[in-house]
């Protein structure tokens, strides 16, 4: 690590931002460890839940354990779920989808954390796994220094109208369009 | 933390994948810090350049250091560039940028490690710092299983061609545009 002379910035007034990272581009729950990474150079704490995640290992589970003790990291929701027909399973993934938002909550009023990223919420709302007025109750009742970071597909325009920072990930090409398997370091 | 039972995906083959994050939006060298979180939690070996970085702190120089011994930072170039019609200004900021150049080179072929970031590289070619026919060579010579990530805004369609994986970085809208400056954890 080389290092050269920095300034630090310290804006005039400090504002806790809603953060909106969506789009079909790879890069959404990745940008959103990297800001986990920068608040822990802070020594921020953040707070991670991540909704409808699958049931595959991602190198981020042991890379976040590195933050530690300025990171949590929840794991929540029944894995995998697409729109289906079976109203059992789908009230099985919402059951456990409105845990989540439980949790989100209990963080998020908790005084522990500087940073919540619910991430794929957004995918969560998309599956009424989890109501968008849930979402927007979160964000209208967040303490007014906490940034909120919301991420997933297909963002609900009024959890965009309600965000200060807003980026749409588009997919101009995909490995998997070639033929190429997930890759370790990049895709897991 | 807690956990839950997680399959480990091993793909049938491994690719070194060229990832290039680009566009106009807030993410892109936030998700290269995310892919090195994620690398860092498989113990993969990551460096990162950083070119044409500006003179602030940011938070992740010290959230790198927590995945050390897996990561190597290096912040190189002359700091913030604007086109300018001064000779001499332009030289020093190019020179520098070609010293970061012949780092990148030294790195991705010290067989020392798995992933190579050149954040904000794509910047530093479309200020001329760099040509983009070093870029081309980077990605020709790359070592078949080293995953390369090119950052930046404005990456030249001769990069994007010869990419795996391109996500363009759409800003829908940004905190300062509303009259918020900078805030810690998610700015700097």
């Amino acid at each position: 690590m080389n290092e050269r002379k920095l300034t630090v910035f310290q804006p005039r007034e400090k504002v806790g931002l809603i953060v909106v990272l969506t789009g079909n581009g790879k890069g959404k729950t990745t940008a959103a460890l990297g800001i986990a990474l920068r608040a822990a150079g802070h020594n921020m704490k953040v707070c991670l839940i991540e909704f409808v995640k699958g049931d595959m290992y991602s190198g981020e589970i042991d890379g976040l354990k590195r933050l530690l003790p300025d990171i949590e990291l929840h794991i929540t929701g029944k894995g995998f779920f697409r729109k289906t027909d079976n109203p059992r399973i789908y009230e099985e993934h919402r059951s456990r989808a409105q845990e989540a938002v439980d949790l989100a909550k209990e963080k998020m009023f908790s005084g522990a954390f500087d940073i919540l990223i619910l991430d794929e919420i957004n995918n969560a709302v998309a599956l009424k796994l989890v109501d968008v007025t849930q979402v927007i109750e979160l964000i209208e009742k967040k303490p007014p220094l906490m940034h909120l970071i919301i991420t997933g597909r297909e963002a609900h325009p009024e959890v965009i109208k309600r965000a200060h920072t807003v980026t749409e990930m588009q997919e101009i090409k995909h490995a998997y369009q070639q033929g190429i398997e997930p890759q370790q370091g990049i895709d897991y």
